[in-house]
């Protein structure tokens, strides 16, 4: 019996607390901070019109893939009769292109390239081929709304790609009918301010001063989304970083080690758990803030509600710069003044579960991360009759 | 400035997400499993009418805190003229059942005897004098809704005892005139349910069978509010214990090993932190499950959402029983068959901020936990002109 | 190739070091205090005579051991024409004595019933057959020297139990013939001084008081030879344990927590690693101390060199008394005054290995702890040509 | 009373252990493979002819260090008639070159240049001032034999630098007069073979096949002494490193994570106790390997013995290389059939105690690391009568 069919008095995200404390205290009543949020529990995809146009992406450099993504786009375009977006670099492949039984496929692909095209208003669902890394891939194409991804793993199961290609073509139909369980992935928004390039920008080519305006616009262009996590670490150098964190204006502490990893509860069980977090489900509404090989030992890894801002920067007593990447991507370095502000961003990633979130996130621990996986065995022992 | 005048566009919770997904996708809407939450950046203190009785509790055995109990027993009878509640083991102490000065305002007290007297309906107001131990026990007391609690440490800051005493009469002033960020510190509703005495009670003393309805109210008498966590561990044996984890009904995983903590994240700073776990913020909705000393190398500790219904028993082939204790109290043997069920409570802690959540939480890890506090140094190093 | 046929310019243990430092220093020459060390890549067993007995150590209520427990002893009776000894209580079980094809194997037994009769000089050779707690219990029978222990596991693999069952004729035979490889597993030599009891036994029942030379061989009957480690805990009790760490006499630190182990190497990948430790390979000449959930952040395990002495006692301001056992057994209770000392034993448990040192450790590593056992995967991930 | 007087009736090494097992086997004798070990409890220094020439190491860039620099350099030269050694880049420093009253003593200094200018013969003892990286720089100017090397610390104690400045005449007179505990900190000794170079250093320019000599001399040039630890890192890649780790020839396991830290027991407290390792006395014949951020949530460290031979190779399925450095420094790429060897050297570093090995030590934990420094406090707790 799959989760959400489990009978729940309870909302996944817990219960409403009273609000009156004794018999005579009782919460401030205030309209305009009351929160409406759909019981994690019970979210499930429906389609306003039925979907048109999909994206697939598949991991590239993986024959394995090859026969599966081929079967799926024929499926998807001459069965389904949908629009099948692909990454022209994906047709580069030339077991694709130069695949003549394939050619009649290919030629009814829209293709895109990536940070040149934008499609992010043109996909209506995503299909996702191969590792976890498909799937922030995907994350990273689309800023604001996210379309539903329903993600296969080929070989062993991912965190975030729970299903199964053997019986895709009822599967996907299945979603394509709007009847599936999602999980709202929450994704951190980055915005790097890059102070140099602040004061260049300040003057344009002709020495004419430019106005905020100006400025503002050039600073949403280093905005990002990310599922996973944001790293700021030392780069190549041997020293330690030193990036001072915020939280909501305030310094709360300085980082010394080889750097730290501000990630969403997805993220939990990348990055951050092999640098000692502990493992939050998706549906938390929260984000975990981990540092990587601290200098103190007292330094353990915190988990803050999701509505904190967080802001890093190098210390102005760092000796080096330091490296900032998203998702794994787009590392860039960090030098005094710039600023790294991260928020909950509200546009989560929409990613169909294969049973419902927490089935399939336990599913997950043991298969990707071997949670718990042993064999009984006793370590105290050998009392007298049991040794 | 207080975290709670900074200016916020966000809610502490974090943003509401979009719920349409891409140009066809969106949630499916279902008014039923809408949550309306106050935004815990924005709860506030407020007294329906003025508080007039007030529970004081007081660390026993402790000489430096009589002079400030004295004191503010005194404050709050003789100027702000309210009822003092207290513990009539406090007033077994020499120093103060003895001291003449003090009898004016003993006289004025109303006792009650923890267990037997029941006083959740008469405490508009509690003030709290020592160490955390002092809120666990308040908590303790109020097995449904609890009144607001402030609480003083007198010699170094607690996790739970954000106030100093030094000005406490213009602080417990601006409380009772209901100003005051508070944070919910949410607690768990653990059921034990003893097999063995459930058989036993089906059967009465003179061989009657009891009804269903006698057992259900038998096993309504084992319920407890638990501020920081339940433990479950191999008591005195010397074998692990162990013992299978359910959530919602399906079974997690089992826990070999020394036992299993489960926490708020209240609790997240307690013993779950001595045991490995992260350290959460107490307005992340969300239960910690952390091992302690698993016999397995990958058993992390894990978050869940705060809406799961976990369960604990021993496993079938476990060869002791197990040992449950709730707040580091009522220590008691879980047998085979024995079910221990946890679920948040909606019976949260009202519990008064200091400054507020946030700030609080951060100054406690710091002087509590040492957490990342300590001179910088550099490990790597040795460049030439650095060394 | 075994590890133990490797060609090696250097020993395990190290190289030994240069003693001169630069042009004109050196180090003070100490005759007194060298100290010769047979290289431990090159311990080998061999027999002054042909061991003539063999004691069998079978773990108790496991059926699946009685037939090779049968088959063995048989062939150590019947071919070899050996001498067995076994525990009076293996006899107890009617699969064994009920057995009258057995019967006739059995009458040849010498039997034994532990703590009362000591068969320390009368063994010439050890053989377990079980889980890892067999070889603590035959440790725990040879209070000084110890004959060579080859153990099989059934199942599973244990880190004590090398040895596979299917071929145990050739096996046995080739170690009787005196050509394998050893692992001198170190232990603990553990005396607890017990407070009250030491002041009782100052005055005898006459009322005459007692040389010191008595109090001085009562005390020897409480000392123990640890395989494992030595675990003081908080027991029952729902308290932090408090004791006081002394290392050469000097106070180290105050364990506040749920205990702290102190273990061999051979123990390190026992209890200790479930409690956070570092895995130590047996022929490192060390002591491991490790913390049980340490109230402070900052208590890592440590590791000092093999011949210091350790004391262990409730710290002056410990509310609670602590617990004590040795490998598991003999759990007694410590109360203030009493003392726990621990040094490194001269009688080490010659641990017949399978392979040879290096082999069987890894190797055990990797069954019994899962290692570093992973399925390949990146978390780190997805520039464009790779994700 | 420090711990070198402490009456010993063990040596810090451990106990001998009998080598006879039970009534009939004992180790098999091998003569070729007995060490002689000096004990470390009493290892002390002494001079065969008084020092003449001393090396003073300054850490640059630091204007506190100027003042102690030139009275120690002062003392050396004009009260104790010594050839005091810097190094040039000191010298280049305006406010040492630039100081008139200081012209006196530079003028008798001897100087050279890192890299260039061989001292390893001429220098009788090392003085250094500054942190930690002053003795790693020491250690890194000579590849053989280390003269005595005397750290002072200006500011807080370091892992390496237990002198305090205050009485520098009085200490460094005691230790020219040869009366000093000393702990000699075993370095590793690297072999860094670079595939590409080798195959090129084959054949010389003019197409001659070089004689094996010829290219053994050459990799000699690639050898480091180590005294904290190698690092094998991703460097500035966003892949997880991936690389073969081998003992004695054995692949033992692959790393897959930020990289993998081989350290010196004196290392285990630098970099490696950040990467979660425990922490390991100067004293103990080991080496550690710890695992940086590894993918593996069971890829715990590991402590082997110190007469092991490393190995560390790219995986062949490594899509990144790996970046290596030595105690900080020399930070080089690692490519596909590189290797690096790494074993115990016979040349550590003899580092002049303050009190003794022990002491030292665990004073440089308390006061570098806070290694459980906490001020008391209980969160078990909260029975009635405690709380």
């Amino acid at each position: 019996m799959p989760w959400s069919l489990h009978l729940r008095t309870q909302s996944l995200h817990g219960p409403s607390p009273v609000t009156t404390f004794g018999p005579k205290a009782c919460m401030l009543q205030n309209p305009h901070a009351v929160m409406h949020i759909q019981d994690p529990a019970s979210q499930r995809l429906t389609w306003n019109k039925p979907p048109k146009s999909v994206l697939v992406i598949k991991k590239i450099r993986d024959a394995s893939l090859l026969q599966p993504f081929k079967e799926l786009c024929r499926f998807l375009t001459e069965v389904k009769s949908m629009i099948v977006y692909v990454e022209k670099k994906v047709l580069e492949d030339p077991a694709i292109s130069g695949d003549e039984n394939f050619a009649a496929v290919t030629k009814k692909f829209c293709t895109f390239r990536e940070d040149l095209d934008d499609i992010s208003n043109r996909v209506d669902f995503i299909i996702c081929l191969g590792g976890d890394g498909t799937l922030l891939y995907a994350s990273s194409l689309f800023q604001e709304s996210v379309p539903p991804v329903m993600s296969f793993h080929l070989g062993s199961l991912g965190f975030l790609t729970p299903f199964k290609f053997e019986n895709y073509q009822s599967q996907v139909n299945q979603i394509i009918e709007g009847n599936a369980a999602i999980v709202l992935r929450s994704r951190l928004k980055v915005r790097v301010l890059k102070e140099n390039w602040e004061k260049k920008s300040r003057v344009d080519e002709k020495g004419i001063i430019l106005t905020n305006g100006d400025i503002e616009s050039s600073r949403k262009a280093m905005q990002y989304q990310v599922l996973n996590e944001v790293v700021v670490d030392r780069g190549p150098s041997s020293y330690l970083s030193n990036v001072d964190l915020f939280l909501d204006g305030h310094l709360i502490t300085t980082v010394q080690g080889d750097g730290v990893i501000v990630s969403t509860p997805t993220g939990s069980t990348a990055y951050a758990v092999a640098a000692g977090a502990s493992m939050i489900h998706p549906n938390v509404p929260a984000i975990m803030i981990t540092p990587i090989c601290p200098h103190s030992l007292s330094f353990r890894p915190i988990v803050v509600p999701a509505g904190v801002e967080l802001k890093i920067m190098l210390s102005c007593d760092a000796r080096n710069t330091a490296w900032v990447s998203f998702d794994g991507r787009k590392r860039q370095e960090i030098c005094h003044g710039d600023s790294i502000t991260i928020t909950t961003s509200c546009f989560p990633v929409p990613s169909i579960c294969f049973r419902d979130p927490v089935n399939d996130w336990f599913e997950s621990l043991a298969q990707c991360l071997h949670w718990n996986v042993r064999k009984k065995q006793n370590y105290l022992s050998s009392e007298d009759e049991e040794f």
